[in-house]
């Protein structure tokens, strides 16, 4: 059984790599290289997987689901410029599969215990552009 | 190859043990704990499994499916209060981990027969907020 | 100009009238009529006209606006069951009709000071039936 | 007869007014007066009034009208940091409000002739807030 | 007060004018002049001004709203190809614009009357284009 | 890791197989079986498995992820009558399931290299109709 929670948060980021030249940036990122940055209203949807407990009928406290989630990534992420305030985009591009891997990273210890397990962050980007993490070899 | 039909449906329910004191129901469930009882636009995404007819191009006969949610799911639960007019819900906890473990059951004898499976179903309590069960433990 | 922001609650509601038997109830509201009552996730947008002040390019204080409707509306509303919990429902049929009309009293005073003025109240009771109100005659 | 047109662009912006100190901004704006900014997935509504032509059925060419908005509107404000890069929003906050006046002063010339009018533009800043402008005294 | 309530049918469609050239249809309509038609699914909504009743706090009757949409409109336009099988797209061009027209006068009689009135019907070709006819001068 | 492109195309089908009688198919599809054909606003799901590169942070170079699928499926299947224009449609239904199965072929052997690999195709036929196809048996 998996239960999924969906949260948004607005940031803006750069997709340049200090590792390639200006050239390189801008012919792999296009605009989305624009030292500038631009912004995202970003959605996260967190899954969990357990069995629901006998006697709640849930797989998890959900109170405790929606803090986790808002203390560790929304108050982090929010209102943010990515690339300048939240590390470790300072030194790596925050595409939506690095931000995917860094919720995962801050939410897998306090999903997994208690008989839940975190199991998929899905990060979109736009309403027509996600990514799928599960964890282990990015 | 599989194939998804989505159905939506009004109720009302209260999250509660009777298991449960008042206190630890309230600590629990929150405002949810309620015994006057809340409602929501449920959605329901029904997922059979199945290689598509090489004549009809169909993994199975869409209409069926379309009939078989509706009598067996949405004129079940429409309009209804869970705890009160859908057993099992008198007695277990109308999480919608409960209710995709009960539409499971509804479907899954007229769904996986003639080549195909019933694979998943999700519900949607919100559109921010919905489970994923697969059938076996729940 | 006109700036509109939405918030949503869940709520039960039953469509049936003291004043009506309960044949004419049920032919005139169907399901809806069913006493134990049902539920929706309803939306609410709320909509203030006024002119952008010049320093701060906002119609209205946005987190006052924000402020005034989770306070009047939100924690009023929500997980709540219309007909029993929240009057004047215990003698006024809750339909989005006059669940508008509500909310416009509700908001009114807050929201009509200060050079803006409330314009429109819109209520999703599902994504394909809503209604909205103006005020004065309803 | 209206006709809307809806564009989406991905920009970041600052709210905070150089005319404010810096415990004003932050007191007005909260977490948007963030000075390294934030950003979201605007969407444009853009509509036009007038007659259907009685050969082509149209209130105007459609392609004229994606065309027209991609130059005036997309192509300026997409992948951009609005205070920035975008006048006016050097000396103006780009609060929703005033991002629609400027839509709308950079579209008028072109969608109010040979018949049609500009009728008004929309902005979403998010799916839950947005602002309608139908020119005139803002 | 208005109600708005919203269905979708699946239909499809040839933008082309027999009183113009291939040229002049191709150049005017691009894609969507290709002889063989191409389709969408397409949403209405119609929406009905009145005033609640005192004792149903309905503007108008629910379900016959939606069964005259029903009859007036699904049944006729639902899996059709507009130009060949729903007059009077035969010889006008079957736009966005031209079908709000149409659908405005299948409705017009049957929800004008007993103190409600037809106020708008808007008519969605896809999720990003949009028309609204309120009746009259077209 | 998983990363998904949306995107959308207009087309109208007929489905009718010439392996059966005009009454199967009426009975098999109902309405869809009308032989002048009805359409969709269809949308395309394509995912890709990879891992990011460490440089770039991203699975696959996303402008030609887009470009693909623009020149490989929307160019090809955009404002079409599927039955009549789009090979294999002139002798296979295209269902869903048989348009799911003809992306992939048009995709594998672009998306599938590099370090990256066509994962799932998904087709909205509407909103609430979706299939899902990874490759293999059918």
């Amino acid at each position: 059984m998996l239960i999924t929670k969906r949260v948004e948060f607005s940031a803006s980021h750069v997709c340049r790599s200090p590792l390639l030249s200006d050239r390189e940036n801008q012919e792999l990122f296009g605009a989305a290289a624009n030292p500038y940055g631009h912004g995202h209203n970003y959605a996260v949807e967190v899954t969990v997987e357990g069995n629901p407990d006998p006697v709640t009928g849930m797989v998890m406290d959900l109170k405790k689901l929606k803090d986790v989630i808002h203390r560790e990534v929304v108050e982090v992420y929010d209102h943010r410029f990515l690339n300048h305030e939240v590390p470790p985009f300072d030194h790596i591009v925050p595409t939506a599969e690095n931000i995917a891997i860094d919720v995962w990273q801050r939410l897998d210890l306090h999903l997994s215990k208690d008989g839940s397990r975190l199991h998929a962050v899905r990060i979109f980007e736009t309403p027509d552009l996600y990514v799928d993490y599960f964890g282990g070899a990015a």
